[in-house]
C-alpha cells in the first residue's frame, strides 16, 4: 500500500498557516487541503473530478426486502445515461466526470439468505470492473451505488464487519417499513447466522452484491494510484468498509462526503473512526452525497492555492 | 413586509415528490430549493448571485479586545480587492460576484464602553450604504463582513438582543486568548451595563457598528426585493439578529450559511431557531461559509430544475 506523504502535507500545513486569515479560520477547508495534499504527494489540485457509479442487482430481494422491484435499478441505469438522475446534476455543478458501470443487471446475485451471493470468480470480476474503471488521471475519485435490495447487503456487511445485530445496521433505506422492514430485519438476520466470513473477499461472496465488490475494486486501485477517495453514504462505506478486514488502514486515502440520514451511517462512521465533510440528511446514494462535498473541496483547494500570504499582502 | 409565497413553495414540494429519488432521499436540498422557490415566488432560480462584504472599525478596539491592530481591516479590503482572500477563490468556486464594502475605515465608531458607538444619523447612513450595495437583479445575497474588534461587538450585540451575559456570548474570534479575552469580556459587561436600547435601531447606535448596520440595510432591502439572503458566521448572524428585536421573522428569509467554530454562534443560531446549511469549523467571517453555502444551493437547484420526474423516466 502507499502512503501518506507527511512532506508533502507538513509543506501544506505551513502554507496554510501563512495565508491571510488566522490560522485555523478556514476548518475542515484547511484539513481537507492538507489531506489531498498528502495523498496527491504534492500541492492539491482537482483539475479532474472522476465519479463512478456501480449499479447492481441482488437475489435477497427474493425476500420481499425492499419497497421497489429489482428492475427499477436497471431503469434508474437508463436514467443515469439520459442525464436525469439527482447525480448528474450534482456532477455538472461539482465539474466531476461521471461514468455508470452496470454490473451484469440482468442476473441477479443469488440469495445471502439460502447460500453464498457471490461465488470467488464473480467477485474477482467485479472487483476488476471497479478498479479498471478508475481513471488513472483523475485528481479525486467519487464512489456511488445503485441497486434494489443493497441497504440490506450493506446492512449486512456492515454488522459481518463492526459486529453488531441487525437491529443494529437496517434502516429504512428506500422507504422500507412495516412487514418490509421487518422482513429486512429477518434477511438480516438469517445472513449473519448462515455466513461467517472472514476476509474481505470472503464477506464480499458472502453477502454480495457486484457494486461493492466494484467499489472495493475501486478503492484499492485508487491507494494504488494515490488518488483520494470520496465515499457516499451508508450503502457505499459499508462495502468499502469491508476492506477494513483485511487491513484496517485500508480507507486511509477515503472521505466519507457526508453523514446519510440512514441511521446506520452514523454508527458506521464511527466505528471507522472517520469524518463526514457534510451532514445534509441525504439518503439517496448514487454518490450525490459525495458530489456535493467534492464542492467543499473545491473551495478548500481553491483557497489554498489561490489565496495571498500575510507577506504578499504586506499584513503583519 | 413581503411574505414566503406558499404557491410556489408548494409547487416545488410537488416537484420534489415527482423527482427520480425515494421522497425526501435529497434531505436539506430538498428544503433549500423550496425555501428558494418560496422567497423567489418561482422555480428556484441562481443565475446571478451576489456576495457583499461589509467592512468597518470599531472604537472598543481601544480596549485591547484584539489581538490585531485596527489597521488590518484596511489591510485585507485592500487584499479583497486584489483577490488574495479566502472569500475571493470562494466566491470564484461558487461563482458569486463580489462586492467589498469598505464603512469609513479611516474613523472609528466611539467606543461602546464609553458612550454610544454612533449617532442615529450615522446608523442611517451604514444602513443605507448596505442597502445602496444590493444588487435587485440577483437570486441570492451572500453577506460578510470584515472589522478588527467585531466579535466584541457581535457579542453584545447577540447579548443585548437575545439575553444572556458577556460570558454567554464572548469566544476567541481572530484568536483572543488571556488578557485579550478577559478585557473582551470586561468591555462587553461593560457596554451591557452602559446601554439598554430596545429598537434595532438603537442597539446599531449603542454598540455599533458601520458593517453590522450595512449588513441590516441589506437584510431588510433584500427582504422588499424578495431577495433570500445567506448570512454567514457569528458575527453576520449577529449583526442581522437586531433586526429581530423589531420583527421577530425579519430573518424569515435568510439562511444561515454555516455553524462557526465561534462558540457563541451555536447558542445564537439556536435563539434564532435557525438552522445552519454547513458545519465545517470555520471561523473566517468575510461571508466564507455563506460562499461555501452557496454552492451547496446549487446543488439543490439544479437538481430541483434538472432531474427527470418518475413519468419521464419511465419509472412507477
Amino acid at each position: 500500500m502507499t502512503c501518506f506523504d507527511e512532506t508533502a502535507a507538513q509543506a501544506a500545513r505551513a502554507r496554510q498557516d501563512s495565508l491571510t486569515k488566522p490560522p485555523g479560520s478556514l476548518g475542515r477547508l484547511e484539513e481537507l487541503a492538507v489531506f489531498l495534499a498528502g495523498w496527491q504527494g504534492g500541492a492539491p489540485r482537482l483539475d479532474r473530478a472522476q465519479a463512478l457509479v456501480f449499479a447492481g442487482n441482488h437475489g435477497v430481494v427474493a425476500q420481499g426486502v425492499n419497497p421497489f422491484p429489482a428492475e427499477v435499478t436497471a431503469l434508474m441505469v437508463r436514467n443515469f445515461r439520459a442525464g436525469g438522475a439527482a447525480i448528474n446534476q450534482l456532477c455538472r455543478v461539482a465539474d466531476a466526470d461521471l461514468s455508470v458501470v452496470a454490473l451484469d443487471l440482468d442476473r441477479s446475485t443469488a440469495d445471502f439468505t439460502q447460500g453464498p451471493a457471490m461465488d470467488a470468480a464473480e467477485v474477482e470480476a467485479a472487483m476488476a470492473a471497479g478498479a479498471e474503471a478508475v481513471d488513472a488521471s483523475a485528481d479525486v475519485l467519487i464512489l456511488g451505488e445503485m441497486g434494489i435490495g443493497n441497504s440490506t447487503v450493506a446492512a449486512v456487511q456492515a454488522a459481518s464487519v463492526l459486529g453488531g445485530g441487525a437491529e443494529d445496521w437496517v434502516g429504512p433505506g428506500t422507504g422500507a417499513t412495516g412487514g418490509i422492514l421487518a422482513r429486512k430485519l429477518g434477511a438480516v438476520a438469517a445472513g449473519l447466522a448462515r455466513h461467517a466470513p472472514r476476509t474481505a473477499r470472503d464477506t464480499l461472496a458472502a453477502f454480495g452484491g457486484r457494486e461493492q465488490a466494484a467499489i472495493c475494486g475501486a478503492v484499492l486501485r485508487a491507494r494504488d494510484l494515490r488518488l483520494p477517495v470520496i465515499l457516499d453514504g451508508f450503502i457505499c462505506s459499508a462495502a468499502a468498509a469491508v476492506l477494513t478486514r483485511d487491513d484496517p488502514g485500508a480507507l486511509a486515502h477515503c472521505l466519507i462526503g457526508h453523514e446519510s440520514a440512514e441511521p446506520g451511517h452514523r454508527r458506521l462512521i464511527a466505528a471507522l473512526e472517520m469524518k463526514p465533510v457534510l451532514s445534509l440528511d441525504m439518503r439517496l446514494g448514487e454518490g450525490s452525497g459525495a458530489a456535493v462535498a467534492l464542492m467543499v473541496l473545491r473551495g478548500a483547494v481553491a483557497c489554498h492555492n489561490g489565496m495571498a500570504t500575510f507577506a504578499e499582502a504586506g499584513i503583519g
